[in-house]
């Protein structure tokens, strides 16, 4: 998915503001990743208050990527287990 | 991953302000979620240079969350898979 030089346009709402999302996705899948980020910037505010919007989207992306690469650990292990 | 209520707590930078991590992951885990953060911003700014630093990590993590989504399903196949 990206912002720019795609196809389908998705405006979406999050964390107060709008983005209009350009890619491949349609808007429904669009719709979920957006409330996916939104629950988790709302989530980690409830954790620490002081933080500002930028800092809650920067902490939300690093959540997001330490999930990914956790995740990715367990696709290694499933393809492991598969040519067993 | 979360930035507060844990143990070790390491320091990074991403995309111009440090950020202190509290969480069960060491200093290495820590600091490669963070530059992969980093680097997502970054392209992302490559693509739209008029977004600011909140729209640009609020992008990061949609663009996260969708390759999150997208691993997911390839988890989905795999565990599929191994039933047959």
């Amino acid at each position: 998915m990206s912002n720019v030089n795609n196809k389908k346009r998705t405006t979406v709402h999050i964390y107060g503001q709008h983005y209009t999302i350009i890619g491949a996705e349609g808007p429904a899948h669009v719709h979920k990743v957006a409330s996916i980020v939104d629950d988790k910037m709302r989530e980690i505010r409830q954790q620490s208050n002081s933080l500002d919007a930028k800092q809650l989207a920067v902490l939300t992306a690093v959540n997001i990527v330490d999930d990914y690469l956790k995740l990715q650990e367990r696709v290694k292990q499933l393809e492991n287990k598969k040519e067993d």
